[in-house]
């Protein structure tokens, strides 16, 4: 019902599924008027796309942005933007082996559950590749929100269990893995070849940092910001945490710690994470992901067919070992998206 | 825009400020022909009332459900239900001489800047009397699933940095923390009684568990139910973090570790927490929630009025220690909200 | 599945059955800092109340306004303001005697069609009773419409066959039939007489008219100024047909009668009803309904009892002989409802 | 504010422009497992296309649906259908030169008030080629509706001032005008050739009945049955007014001769157009709806162009004489939506 939706004043609706025709998106609420063309989206798409280091796969997908609606003359016009990123390199017969098995830690069986029809070839609808299309919507957010000197910065500080301990964000933009941290980022790339080596995954933890948000944004008392946020990244397929602020510490600190306390210069210390009581208080909103391990691994797994038969499968074919980095690029969508949403939400209480 | 809503075939707009006439709760989307009475929501109301122990407050807060609409002789019409709570024990006086300050934490401030006025009187509308509303509608969502044997547990996992060691669900029913440990609890029930004398409060964590929760439950990309679920409880006000299934830790685990491997009696493991890619897979969903300190403390913090100018507050009054045991209440609520209505959304799917 | 919301930007909620304890309405979306008292509310419920001379019933509903929440010190304060009015004339046991019948024209069969259940005192949900809570919600936005100068007219310009010639707004506002046209008056008390001996019923047409409505209201493709307004009507319970500008009789006309040209000084004409392909061009709204004769007769009908055995009977008590004049104010609120929510709605455009 | 979509259990967006890349539509929540082909949604969109006889233009428009996603061997797998129709015959050079005009009876003019930007080529998103993509997705409701033995019919009932005065279906599909009367046929072909000799443009009036529709559909008292078809067939940009059952007629019966008494049989009448109280009764669903004349014509409107300078301009090119026969595909397409949407919506109340 409307699963596919998302956004209530800046709204989308993805399709598609990784080895059909096209995945794409329509953008309901863009504001017309603003200057919009498919290589503002593109930015944000390569971003997302493999071949990064030794991290992920050499499936090419060229992931090219096509316009179909909703701009004339490079502008936005108010009407349903729709972008499209048709499916080219999507050989699918790789899967027909596999196609009545579970595989685990993916949504095989619950597709079958729900459906009791799934389209085999990829994951089909709950592909990572779906993210694309957010990432394209999230580019249109994110050219709105430039207008109102919003940026969004995400970057990686945890991955296979090695944190970083410096958040640098000019070193960040200097390497694929995202990474703040210079020496963190060493251990890192020698735990991918090692999980690489051994045929296993890893997760890690990406924060993001919204900037400059204007204080007054966040519906009380179900939309509240925080609320819509953790909705958003939730729905990214392999999130299985999310934090505001002092997040999971937050139950450790006494009020007299936790409290914001507040000066004519602002808020001493940022525990709330930008948002009090479900509203930006314009402070910087920081947000952190856990994300899991990818399940496609190249050890062999109990699992059973769908008829319930017991077997042993490998599913690791052409697989990233992390959804870290590319993953960075969704979680910037997604919270361009949400921000984009009360930003334009919060014009009719002016 | 219908922040206030939450929930899309089992529907739900809450309504109300904590010192104004009533708060209350509209229902949309209850299947028609069920036993439904003032009684059954009374009971979940009882959970979250005040007055346990040491840690809450000995404000009176009778609470008692009143139905307006949507039942004719005890039995639902399919029509919508609507729940009042009088406000009685509201005694605003103490908040005026506060009026114009904003307390730190509080969401007085964020309140402001959003709409330019604000209801100072306990909180208003951000007060977490709105969570009674919740409960009553938790209630009649609780009352659904028990036709389908689905129930919902929760229990204190931690309190104020004591983590629990075992889950112990029969003793948790035994102490008015939900405190699954029996050990834990004397060194909780001691931590409670050292920060009461400090004037402080403090936060914890809150596990919660869906037994019996059939396969097929969430709708695929934004609606799933992971997302559904972090959404639902992040809008509880004092929640900073959610986690489904291993949660935060699952960036830690390597695939072949994190990877629910199944077998023809059901999954090995649920690091999953009951839901892969954003579906429930018919296992236990576990998901846990931290929750920060109460913020009205009685220790002076800094802060401003809202002539921006600086000054010190004491905010704690006949406030709780912490939100914990009463949070529970809310939590179950909001879990039992969120099944339900996907379990609604699925039947078109059939 | 929300079927009692109605609205995007300002959404309202209704419940209440006839014979419960009370009906009433949620407003989400007002916008905050406006002046809005029980008064405001109590003068628009006042038009729809009952007693105006021979043509309605004696039923007493002093129908008074309650405002629960949302307001603070006379000014609305952006949260959900929850208005009730307590059923205090309602006694049920005129209706205990047909309570397994269908009475003809009435929601009776297909409510136990839809939910297998039905509230048989008054009908139920289906009482043009909820219209109050409507006509509350629509106080409201009449509130703020008159803000931006935008006014609401009603007129009845047939009643029991008989037509208007002329529109004289200040004379519909000397007569208790909202009839624009002093001759047609006599005619239409008349009829109403002559209908009230024979026990019968009669129905007719109501014209409203927006006035000052800006241009650019409203949301291609589907929620086209016009189609929500016609939701809105062909909601109210005994409307059967919805006519925009020139209505049915375009159909009998050529293009080039029917296009409203354009000059320098605004529209030659105002066929269009000022919506022009969904969205208001700054003309006139106008819009006129049919409303079908009130079922409720003292003549006897064939009918059926919810075990399908034949029967006649008389459904005629205290009932009006003519949904007119009453349902003025029901249209009134539905039309300042739908223009409020698009006049907030297009806040996001700008 | 999601404008372009429509429908809650079955829900469409569309998008696109007349003369931009494509055109097409997202349909959310059809049920899984039906078999959904190309050549299904083909038959449907031949029913649009132009080229009838003398009243339509020589516009060549193949109109070929192209299924992006949500198939999977020619099975709907539950997950989002994409179909889009690429605009191919779209030469927008005709269109330059009155780039900065204001048709007059077109969206011209609010469009502009509302965007402050329009898409001048072809009428842009107001343009009826949006409705391909509405019968597109009515396609796949009457796919849906075919499994419940529903079918939907509709004629033409009135054209010019000509009315049908006998309604013989089998007739209707014999001829291009889907008009149910042979001797009103011939009236209209004459009066088809006049107009089109004056250089000008007629409407008239569509009947749409939808048969062997289950009682219980409707979700009062907002989303009427009723109400929603009125809003879906308001919502096509030709039409004026709405009717349901005895419709602007009822406004003259009595009571006694409106109420459809009820007999162990059925109904002895349908002056309800099959829906009481907004809920379906199971009798035939009776909708008609009134087209305005194409405001495109060869004879000179007075206008002003966009800096207010007044002018004459002729609109009529390559169009049609009249919306009729033409939109009773998409008439049929809405109500097919709207029923569609309402029953799968009644499967929560099961």
């Amino acid at each position: 019902m409307n699963g596919s939706s998302f956004g209530k004043a800046y709204n989308i609706t993805t399709f598609g599924e990784s080895h059909g025709e096209a995945i794409g998106v329509i953008i309901q609420g863009c504001p017309p008027g603003m200057i919009l063309t498919e290589q503002i989206i593109q930015k944000e798409l390569d971003e997302r796309k493999p071949g990064f280091g030794r991290i992920s796969s050499d499936r090419k997908e060229p992931d090219r942005a096509i316009i179909l609606s909703g701009i004339f003359n490079n502008m936005t016009t108010g009407t349903p933007i729709t972008i499209i990123i048709e499916n080219r390199d999507s050989d699918s017969t790789a899967y027909q082996k596999n196609k009545n098995i579970f595989r685990p830690g993916h949504g095989d069986i619950t597709y079958w559950a729900k459906y009791g029809i799934r389209d085999h070839r990829g994951g089909g609808r709950a592909s990572a590749r779906e993210t694309a299309a957010r990432v394209a919507a999230g580019a249109v957010a994110l050219n709105i929100l430039n207008e109102y000197d919003i940026n969004i910065d995400t970057y990686t500080i945890e991955l296979g269990g090695i944190k970083v301990k410096t958040i640098d964000r000019e070193f960040t933009r200097t390497n694929y893995l995202k990474c703040p941290d210079r020496n963190a980022l060493k251990s890192m790339e020698r735990e991918i070849e090692h999980i690489r080596q051994q045929g296993d995954s890893i997760g890690g933890v990406v924060e993001i940092c919204a900037a400059n948000v204007p204080a007054g944004l966040g519906d009380p008392v179900f939309d509240k910001l925080d609320a819509d946020i953790a909705k958003a990244l939730m729905g990214i397929g392999a999130v299985k945490a999310v934090e505001i602020g002092a997040g999971c510490n937050a139950a450790r600190l006494k009020g007299s710690e936790n409290n914001d306390q507040i000066t004519d210069k602002g808020f001493l210390t940022n525990n709330s994470g930008g948002i009090l009581a479900g509203i930006s208080n314009g402070d910087k909103i920081i947000v952190r992901v856990s994300i899991k391990p990818i399940p496609s691994i190249k050890i062999p797994m109990k699992t059973i067919d769908d008829k319930g038969r017991p077997l042993e499968i490998i599913t690791g074919g052409r697989h990233d070992i992390s959804a870290i980095p590319r993953i960075n690029a969704v979680c910037k969508a997604m919270m361009a998206i949400t921000i984009t949403d009360h930003l334009l939400r919060q014009e009719i209480n002016k």
